[in-house]
């Protein structure tokens, strides 16, 4: 339970209000009880405020008075619900140690204030950082360091030689450092090229489930900080995403191709490889790149579904139109459509 | 081995023939021997009845006299094949009893006859109901409940609180309960949103490898009775899957998403955020859905390939259908197309 | 450390220079330093010949004058990288022997001089064949097979009954033999039909991370010898992949599809069900393939991205493509467009 005045200093939010209400938790407007604290980010929901009964409400200045709870009053009222949030439900730590089930390598190096949850490997030359936790089921790999303060859920693996920064949250399945699918053909088979590079993922990185990073064939594959990944991305070897660069799920980033920072990609994304993708880039979910973007603003290429006959009309349209451009193209030059046309010209 | 007439009374089935072929198991017209019983759904397939060895066929009262082979009569061919084949080739089911390498908090509760496999970790308060199977590798969160009859194969990660109803399937690599990907731009930073909400899953549902399904933000990510997953499917955070909905792999639906009763999506679909999607809807494979779908039907933007060739010219002709129209557009407004014309209108 | 010499020699190179060079590594032609070998497969990077600090090069016979670095000259320059990195750096290989955390079944058969990590559970009547490495945490299901000299990395499931040849590479996360999609609609809910074929894994395969393969409905679903697959890639039940044909990352395939050998597929990639795509077809990345291929060659249907307004019109102008086309086809008829014509007609 947190007073509210205390949480308004905590955030360093204005107080319009009782400082005494005691709140226990987060809630939606239109769920919150008189323990609870919600938030107005967008004034197309102000109608909710007047009816909700939570015991305080997170809002722009300019909503001051139009309701009754005690409020935080705040010019980014989404990124203070962020913050009052994370102190109202800290994410719940196990006690530091070594859990009797973890194999953990003679020269590994494991802060003291840190946890090593059960079944958990972790290689030779390995280093946790200081309050780092590790969950159940984790492989660290040989020579790889997770920083201080990180956070990997349960069944994650860290290939060997690779880097995890501080405070990082790495959600379950996720695998960093497999190889890079790199070979050659040799006239008759597939040959493998040996992916000697690793991967460095910086500081307040957050990597969703089940999401894959590749190591670098030669070079690092580098991942910037404040980077956010959502769940079942693909970033193959030598891809550099930088810092604060957020990514929907499902998306897949081809070798070597570097994003920029700031971007903002899209869920179902697909880039090709090799290309550089500029500072503040926007693509659209579903959207596919296929060259480089050297100039901010938004890219798409993604079409919405339509009722399937209306589609099947517009794809033979779009499947005729060489034909019909070619079409119109002679009958702009003057060639004859018809015979009779032909002789009187 | 089932006495076939054995096999119709339990599948409810009418039989023609002779009931006392004994039978071991399903195969294809092509492949059965004398113990095996195979289906024949599609009518197109008829002929492949004729040269079969089956020792036994499923086929509709219609075929009752197209081949020689004892038969089970049934209008729905295909769901009795299913219900053959479940009593002829059941789950394996490994012994009762908690393997002596798991990790099992205290207060977890786990029925008497539920089996857990080795090195799977059950968190504190967690519940495992009768019967249930849970695989090897498995993390089982702080306070999740599994229902009876439940079959988590090897590797299945479930986070804190959330629950699977009864008789579900969830294969290897599955994660339940990932934070969803919600965060505020600070200004300088994206700062993390809480994920407080849970997973909620109904019973009977079956999740493919590697599928994730995140925990919602404030209220729950709910999978009601029935659904079908295939692999590798993205279900953000408070999106809801109705009852009896079968989605392809691949597919990935965004954040507070709703999916209705009965629908049918296929592979490497997209679903943006924040939409309706009504009982009854059938989405295309590779199809991209961006706004609600309030009438049943069938939703398509895929488009099939063509050589390479033949699709850069449909490629550079809808790049050039914007000027096209406008040419068009003037010509139609008599705006004048050459000099001559100009002067003399 | 090679003599550059030996090198030569194990992979058969014709020298040129100073054989008694002493290589450690491999790198870029652009950070190589003098213990390390670089490589220059495509012309266009010459200019990067001359400045490069490398110890020695790998290089086309056209290019044995063009620079002063001791050579090894090879007319597939990138092929005999390969095959002196594998040499230079091969990939490391943990003891022989079960780990004690390990749980192997009584009647499992595993070579003495194969290796088995921590946490890892091998079930009954499991063979894992000479010189094999099976990483952490991985789960070999009862009956199935491991062929020599494979490597699967840490957390990899293999269901029961399934078999991988030999010299494969598993990375992390990779699920094979889960139950295919398989589903029968009884009237009133979806009835599973028991996925009873095996996955069959040739000889020289390797899976990336996080890729599901499933297990055969009734036949078995093949991937045959030399095959690669990048990272979340889904292959449904029944499929079968010819021999050397590689598929890049976030591909799916629906089941009972042929891929034919010697195909490249690329990434994002979906293929529908039940066609046949000839040998040596070429994918673009992000197609759609829904009939099947009987002509080798190169097919695509993706479309790269434009700024959004610039898409916004080419997306509204396709969509008008239909009403378009009527017009012009009235038009073309002869048909009336404006009162005064069809007076004088």
């Amino acid at each position: 339970m947190w007073r509210l005045a205390d949480l308004a200093a905590a955030v360093g939010a204005d107080l319009a209000g009782d400082g005494e209400v005691r709140i226990r938790g987060v809630a939606t407007l239109e769920r919150a009880g008189p323990d609870q604290i919600a938030f107005l980010a967008n004034p197309r929901y102000r109608a909710q405020l007047a009816g909700s009964a939570a015991g305080a409400v997170i809002v722009a200045p300019a909503e001051r008075d139009t309701g009754s709870q005690p409020r935080l009053l705040t010019s980014n009222p989404y990124a203070c619900y962020a913050r009052v949030a994370q102190l109202l439900h800290p994410a719940p730590r196990p006690l530091a140690g070594v859990h009797a089930s973890a194999v953990v390598a003679a020269d590994a190096r494991i802060a003291a204030d840190a946890s090593v949850g059960p079944m958990t490997v972790v290689g030779s030359g390995a280093v946790i950082g200081a309050g780092a936790v590790i969950g159940a089921g984790c492989a660290i790999g040989e020579g790889s360091e997770v920083g201080p303060g990180c956070l990997l859920h349960d069944r994650v693996t860290l290939y060997r030689e690779c880097r995890i920064g501080a405070r990082c949250v790495l959600h379950a399945g996720v695998v960093i450092g497999a190889d890079g699918f790199g070979m050659a053909w040799s006239g008759s088979e597939w040959l493998k090229i040996p992916q000697i590079g690793r991967v460095l993922v910086g500081d307040d990185v957050e990597i969703g489930a089940n999401t894959t990073i590749d190591r670098g064939a030669l070079d690092d594959t580098v991942i910037e900080d404040g980077v956010k990944l959502d769940n079942l991305i693909q970033i193959a070897h030598n891809v550099r995403i930088g810092a604060h660069t957020v990514i929907a799920g499902c998306t897949g980033i081809s070798g070597s191709t570097r994003v920029g920072r700031h971007c903002r990609i899209g869920g179902g994304v697909g880039i090709v490889g090799h290309v550089d993708i500029c500072d503040g880039t926007t693509i659209s979910g579903f959207s596919l790149i296929t060259k480089s973007i050297t100039e901010a603003g938004v890219y798409t290429s993604s079409i919405p579904s339509q009722p399937h006959r209306e589609w099947m009309h517009t794809l033979a349209a779009l499947r005729g139109l060489p034909e019909l451009n070619k079409t119109l193209r002679d009958r702009r030059r003057g060639a004859p459509t018809s015979p009779e046309e032909g002789e009187s010209s």
